[in-house]
């Protein structure tokens, strides 16, 4: 027999990078009764998904649906359907999730070329002129918010490069997405992904992504079919959109609900209000742990209001002090991926978890592990 | 704005061909908490559902995990990590999930070859012995339970032809997986993939799935990397099992928690006491459609018990009496699809749907819309 380990589940702050603190009505949403997924009243939900995703990501894009997946299958999407065998494909990396990117890609077939920065610094638009000057590219990627870091790359002044060379531009806002402006449209993106759980407030397991209309004239255009039958988008955009909805594969019901309320509570709530409440939260999270000695490995000006990158303070345990948050405090925080483990916490004000209350609580115990 | 739709979610029968109905408590279960992806406590929960998972699928092997999508995510990944380029792929074809693993099949490169049945007919081993006999191929599949016209196929007996060959064997349980007996290590079957929302009665987002110790052999001697980072399987193990976890992408959490429940509760009702309960509901049925005059399309020793395929008495608008069964008395059942599109209903008895009032409400409901 299975122990009921369900039934001990403690609630915990959600303050790593990611997921993120749902409210109780995403989760209320979450255990609402499952119905058909050709239903003609689940149609309108999903109806309503497409059009609040476009609010939220800045594009007016067809093609704007959640995925059936993590934020990772949303990257895996953009890749497998873009990237034609022998494609020459730029990543641009200062961290884990463009390392990600560059894999992903390796493995479908591009020709890859990577442009690396060092990790907690931002890409150098200057660089990345260069080397778009050097070669032509079928393909551009870069992330927005680079969670392992908590680097803002600057994805509009890369996208009007990417533009001038007329390759197509992959952006990765997995983690930017609801916490500061994504802005699809206005930055020439012609893919871009998400996950719901981190400023979205919805518990992981679906990826919102869209499509600009030169990205499907690509698409439909593949000599070859996408080698992924499960995220071909030509596939999925039969199911998702219009008059006759084709059968594909059965969505995920209740996570839709779990999305579908959590970015009615964003919209009530206010895109420009949630993105401020964000910037503040950062900046009163700044001051408390200025106030206990703690710094920031990012510079100010290409700081994440969401993902915190701080440095661990000299002499300090710091898997012994996220061990102690978590089992004394109820508090999750991340801790350094790659070069940076064991040197940085990623604390993360994503969504819900980015209210005043939460951050006195995290500082408040950081304070009592460390004075001891 | 958005409306707020979830406020008029109408409670719906599911007596179709998935997503069936959930239990109460594994609502709840989805309306937990969310704990991080890298939680001890999370940890437990995975050892859990995989400890399930293998009692449910009759298995030892290690491998045996939830995926992070839908049941047609655990048939992407059974070929995208088995299939090499130019590998033989022998698909037994008779209703619509076989069409649709030879086409998953022949986007990754396999050279498939088909051996097509009439749809609402079984496989005949015979002449699978005679096919196998022709040519070696390194990998068949097969689709247990055809959710497409109701027919059961003899997956055990043709599993030991496969092994006489040698060759790798997928079996798909979507639709069979807690309603009849799944014997992965009896059929010697090296892929078994399932999904949450048939028989388990879970909402739709995951999919189990169990790799033999000769399929991940074939898998770590690839000559070139699963083409799909978000689905390879030796990524995946390196999260779900071993001593350290390492960070993959981040499971659905809440999911895990509605499949947690979902395997708990039939491990408390029993196996075989749930598969009697599908067999005996089955029966009851067949008895009371009898009674107004419908009549099976697949002979009665081929009969999937949760998955019933009845033909649409001659002059009946069997569109209209689906749409009145869902708009007025809130029942939902499936179209034929296919060749057997208008010909046949598809009724479900799958999990928590597999009740004797479940079936009065629809019959008592099919006998009022019919004589009108």
């Amino acid at each position: 027999m299975m122990k009921n380990l369900l039934e001990d589940i403690n609630s915990t702050l959600l303050m790593g990078p990611g997921p993120s603190c749902v409210s109780l009505s995403t989760y209320h949403a979450m255990s609402l009764p499952t119905i058909g997924h050709l239903d003609p009243y689940f149609i309108e939900i999903m109806d309503g998904i497409k059009n609040g995703l476009r609010l939220l990501m800045g594009t007016k894009n067809d093609v704007t649906v959640p995925l059936s997946g993590t934020g990772s299958a949303g990257m895996e999407a953009a890749f497998v359907n873009l990237v034609e065998k022998n494609d020459k494909v730029l990543i641009l990396i200062n961290g884990v999730f463009g390392v990600r990117m560059a894999e992903v890609a390796t493995r479908l077939g591009a020709q890859v070329d990577k442009l690396e920065t060092e990790w907690g610094k931002v890409i150098d638009v200057k660089e990345v002129k260069a080397k778009l000057a050097s070669a032509k590219y079928d393909i551009v990627a870069v992330v927005h918010a680079e969670t392992s870091t908590g680097v803002c790359n600057p994805v509009e002044k890369i996208g009007k490069l990417v533009a001038e060379q007329g390759s197509l531009y992959i952006v990765d806002t997995v983690t930017s997405l609801g916490g500061i402006p994504v802005e699809v449209d206005k930055w020439g993106a012609d893919v871009c992904y998400s996950g719901s759980q981190k400023c979205l407030s919805c518990p992981p397991g679906v990826s919102p992504i869209t499509f600009s209309k030169k990205a499907m004239e690509k698409i439909i255009a593949r000599k070859e079919k996408v080698p992924n039958w499960y995220l071909d988008m030509t596939l999925l955009t039969a199911y998702w959109g219009g008059s006759k909805r084709v059968y594909h594969h059965t969505a995920p019901i209740n996570m839709m609900y779990g999305l579908y309320q959590a970015i009615y509570q964003i919209l009530d709530e206010g895109i420009e209000n949630v993105q401020k409440r964000h910037k503040e939260m950062h900046e009163y999270l700044v001051e408390q742990l200025d106030g206990i000695g703690i710094k920031f490995l990012v510079e100010k000006e290409n700081r994440l209001p969401m993902l915190n990158a701080v440095i661990v303070p000299e002499g300090v345990d710091e898997a012994m002090v996220r061990s102690r948050l978590l089992n004394e405090y109820h508090i999750e925080i991340g801790a350094g991926l790659g070069a940076l483990a064991g040197k940085i916490w990623r604390i993360g004000l994503m969504g819900h978890t980015a209210r005043s209350y939460n951050i006195d609580k995290l500082v408040d115990a950081l304070k009592c592990i460390m004075k001891e």
